[in-house]
């Protein structure tokens, strides 16, 4: 019972075509015309695999193949949309595992005692309508009908409208839901977007934790006064004060251990004039962990330095917690199994932390979620430079269907 | 023979109703319809005092009074343009010393020795061409024909343009030049734009050098990662990086001594995400000094510092002089002249820096200068609260007028 390569690089290819930026990496957005073209290469895969395809109410595309009971279904997939100018791998990776597996067995003739549907999945990336994770959210009931009203595209066309394009009825958004008990397992193999297995010579990672996630907008008040004529000992300089914190982060959330990672992407200057001090600075820290007291840790000597640094500055701060998703742990029946399948094949394998968010940690909310990396060329993700060789995304992919035939066969 | 702070007052205010942006500060650019408006009065202000008025072939205007001998001239003055939104003092002051000084050196009767041209000064702080010092500039033979086409305003109207439209022949601006030996003197009254007079409880400034100046960009180079997937000790953060340098700017500038002063005003990301990692850091350091070797010294330990820390990082980083201008010495005879006569009427003095540029700066480079600060409110300027006391304004006025009659009686 053999995957293939060749049909691995050739989904792959295929799939990288349907972009709107062409030479530029990988752009595809929910419900254009490249959804639509990646859609219908994806169907004709699932058909010619001997699945019953359908669409479900929300856009994802699902082929099913039943087995000797009607549920509950063992589900494997991953999201096909991207971000703008992405690569070829970051959701494609899993949705090509899912048709692998399905012409796998469709091969070898394996009538599953669990239904299985092979899934591919809409707007993770969020990139259109601003709306990350959206249809695995709205496949566990967290998507309401106005929502589809509210959330709009740059050129103000609401996910309602866009689904209507396609076909959809946003009043019966509601059908895509999936309860508990529906699902048996949820299983997504995806890139691992960060340098780790490269670097440590690994063959596939399976994933732990998904970890946890703050983001803290801090505004440190100073005053504006002229660059030229205050004194360096008259000055409330916001910069100054900002600096002598962010400089800490760093170690803050090295020592705070567990993989907790913290980082300053954003930073923005008032008035922000090479010759005027600064009269206020806005930062924004992404702190995340698979402890969430190691999350809360960070945060607290964040503050606390801050606190400190103002009092000396005579001087104050605000903080405004702008996201917060907690950690997930995922299911250890799956990682056990995941383990004694790259084991069998004797894959190098790393236990790890997912430091980004998937579909996966939805699905966790209602059902056992697994979910598998694969090795990312130095890390590189979002880019059209993004790679996984093929012969590691395969390696991931034996390990997933194994672990697919196990769940959908055993109690 | 007294001042009058009725008149001194009435200037002011009369001044500050040529904005553009009444209710929001001063807004007056060059040849502007409040240009027009303002010329207007200082003209009348002047021909009420008896000076023979006139328009030089920049767009200065000038009142003179004539001396015993043809020349050379005492000149006294600053500038009357203003940036946008800013207050009612910030150039005005000095141009209300000039009509002052006419005043009461008419009602004495005074006939000087040598002529006393009294000025007041277009486009200093380069609002509307952003072209700054432009007048003076113009004076000392730096501003060509052709520069007169480069500059233009937001609408794209040249200074050429908006001399013509004035009244003024632009192919004539050679002939507003002053050369040296011309000029027997340059006085100027400005606010300090700074918070040391009303610290200290000064009455006066009494400025011994206009500060040398640095703008230097750093770019520090580091790699875009994933802020959730890229562990702390697999990163190359250009924020990190330049943070660790720019927490130590304050204690370079302290360090170095004699006054000097740095500030980081400008601060740029790139991606400038919340959850990517900074791939590349831009920021600027303006370096302020009386002594160029303390700029030279500020620099100097600002890259041995970001080379370490590049060094340690794995990366490099550029940087590039954007501008530089150096310290200039105010006139010692000047200065002694208004320190005697801030003592004659028991003034509180403070010999000082001037850490702006000013109109005074570019005419030392052709004659002796003299350049005497008043007290700004709470250091405020270029801003609609921008305030000096109307009292304090006065004294400043009182040690120009007896520093104007000395210096334009004796050799």
């Amino acid at each position: 019972m053999k995957t293939s390569l060749e049909r691995i690089r050739n989904d792959i290819e295929q799939l990288a075509k349907f972009t709107s930026t062409p030479g530029n990496g990988l752009t595809r957005m929910s419900f254009s015309l490249e959804d639509k073209g990646a859609r219908e290469y994806i169907k004709k895969q699932m058909k010619s695999a001997g699945l019953y395809v359908y669409e479900d109410a929300i856009g994802n595309v699902v082929g099913r193949l039943e087995g000797e009971v009607d549920g509950p279904v063992v589900m494997v997939g991953s999201h096909f949309d991207s971000v703008k100018n992405g690569g070829n791998f970051d959701g494609q990776a899993g949705v090509v595992t899912a048709l692998e597996i399905a012409r796998v067995l469709n091969e070898n003739s394996i009538k599953p005692k669990y239904p299985i549907e092979f899934i591919g999945i809409i707007e993770e990336e969020g990139g259109r309508f601003g709306s990350g994770l959206f249809a695995s959210r709205a496949m566990i009931g967290q998507v309401s009908r106005n929502d589809l009203d509210i959330y709009k595209d740059e050129n103000g066309i609401s996910i309602a409208e866009a689904m209507e394009d396609f076909g959809f009825d946003p009043s019966k958004i509601h059908e895509g839901i999936r309860k508990p008990g529906d699902i048996k397992a949820f299983l997504e193999l995806h890139i691992e977007q960060g340098p780790i297995l490269e670097s440590k010579g690994m063959d596939i990672g399976i994933v732990e934790y998904i970890v946890g996630l703050t983001e803290i907008e801090y505004i440190v008040k100073g005053r504006p006064d002229h660059a030229g004529t205050t004194p360096m000992d008259m000055r409330t300089d916001a910069l100054d004060i900002a600096v002598s914190v962010i400089s800490k982060i760093s170690d803050f959330a090295k020592e705070a251990g567990s993989g907790t990672v913290a980082t300053v992407g954003v930073l923005n200057i008032l008035p922000g004039a090479a010759n005027i001090v600064p009269g206020e600075v806005k930062f924004m820290v992404d702190i995340r962990s698979k402890d969430e007291k190691c999350i809360e840790e960070v945060k607290s000597k964040i503050e606390e330095s801050l606190l400190e640094s103002c009092k000396i500055n005579g001087t104050e701060f605000t903080s405004t917690e702008k996201l917060y998703a907690p950690p997930v742990k995922l299911s250890d029946n799956l990682i056990n199994k995941v383990i004694k399948y790259s084991d069998k094949i004797e894959l190098k394998r790393e236990l790890m932390l997912s430091g980004a968010g998937h579909d996966a940690m939805v699905m966790a909310k209602i059902t056992d979620v697994g979910l598998i990396f694969v090795p990312s060329k130095g890390g590189r993700s979002h880019c059209p430079e993004e790679w996984t060789d093929y012969e590691d995304l395969q390696k991931g992919i034996e390990v997933a269907l194994e672990t697919i035939i196990d769940i959908s066969k055993n109690d």
